[in-house]
């Protein structure tokens, strides 16, 4: 191995990395594998980052990839062609009210939910996709689940931002503890919902790096302008705001988030 | 069997009543067993709910269990009686700052720092009592993970009252997410937090029941005349926000709370 490949390629910080990706992977999609040969629809694949796990986890399923960006679809084809060059995906560009025409075992939906303005009437569609029999997987975050130590009410006024602004878009970032109700409504039966929690201290670095500072904080810090000109926080408080929740991430810090996961039959 | 075991004795009931006393105590003591003979304190043990689950999780074990308040004393050893009669208890009347010459192999403590001024005195005082290699156990909650489904601000606010009126007496109900940087301050090896999760819906009905209903609505229910008295919401506030509460636990409602289980070493 050349002295290229010294940094960042250490033995254990590619077990570190891996590890990052793998955990979070785990938790989302642990108890999800579809037969070899089910017909299965991912609903809003987005940039395909959990269609690799869909086609790593459940080997020889015939998956179709929906979402309603050219953009991300194109994205997400690279990303299992790196990942999963022997998966076999049906990609199709259409959005939840274009669906197609034919009939699955399962559906996948995940992060999906939260930016629709009717949940209900999306999952209502997707059921009418399900052979009888089939199962629905619905996963989604809650971002009113997130606490933290040290506790910071500068900290929780740049969360609260991410949380408005969404529900402005016409989305709901709390939508996790609704997911029970929601699949109800929408006509699933044997509905199981799960908490999945992350949990990170100084004592899960992987977790600390991985998820609140590259995934919470970055998702927090992502909405900064628009926050800033919709006049929620000025400049400073949001600074501050930041500032405080990255003391989450540091030695003595911890962070807590929980997704949950759903599982409905028709 | 007589009819008059009718109500409440069905099989199905009695396995209810048998799931939600198991299914709280399977959460907080699962992965706690000490082989026997070894010896265990039980720092605080109340009114002996904790310490019959000790008791029946690792026979033979030489438990010495203090608790503060000889009223508590008293219901834990009719508690154990009952409950694990063959078990041996050396019950002790102290506090946490007269604590038992003697070392120990391992210490258990649940829900009792939250109610300390200074946690890490408690923590740094009972690894004193530690032979080389000891364990310590910590199990707390964390009134800040409550959430549920459907939102209110009103209940949120009967929530807070619980939080305020322990911060007021010196204690902090919100100390779940500080166990790992608690006990590396008392100097702690190889400390371990992890959260362990209630979720509760209509399709879990006995943690409805045994946990959103009789477990933390209780809780909140119980601080009612101190948070009216002090002033921090109305007789009618108050009401509004426990009506609200208990939609949670309604069908189509949702509870979610964290507990904290940390374990650390000498």
């Amino acid at each position: 191995m050349g002295t290229d490949y010294v940094h960042g390629y250490t033995p254990a910080e590619t077990r570190r990395l891996t590890d990052q990706a793998g955990t979070l992977a785990d938790l989302l999609h642990g108890g999800t594998t579809y037969p070899a040969g089910s017909r299965v629809l991912e609903a809003g694949c987005g940039v395909g980052a959990q269609t690799v796990q869909l086609v790593t986890r459940s080997p020889g399923v015939q998956l179709v990839a929906i979402d309603i960006s050219e953009a991300s679809l194109a994205q997400a084809k690279a990303r299992v062609a790196e990942h999963a060059p022997y998966a076999v995906v049906d990609w199709r560009h259409a959005d939840l009210h274009e669906l197609p025409g034919e009939k699955f075992d399962h559906v996948f939906v995940c992060f999906v939910l939260e930016h629709l303005a009717d949940p209900v009437d999306a999952l209502t569609r997707l059921r009418g996709l399900l052979n009888p029999g089939g199962t629905i997987t619905v996963i989604e975050g809650d971002h009113g689940s997130a606490f933290f130590h040290p506790r910071s009410t500068r900290a929780q006024a740049v969360v609260d931002c991410l949380v408005d602004l969404q529900a402005a878009a016409g989305g709901d970032s709390l939508i996790g503890r609704r997911l029970q109700p929601l699949l109800e409504q929408a006509g699933y039966d044997d509905v199981r919902v799960e908490p999945r929690t992350v949990y990170a201290d100084q004592n899960r670095p992987h977790l600390v790096d991985g998820f609140t500072r590259k995934t919470f904080v970055a998702m927090v810090e992502s909405v900064r302008e628009r926050a800033v000109a919709a006049g929620l926080l000025t400049a400073a408080e949001w600074a501050a705001g930041i500032r405080d929740l990255e003391k989450s991430a540091a030695p003595g810090g911890t962070f807590h988030y929980a997704f949950f996961k759903g599982v409905g039959r028709t």
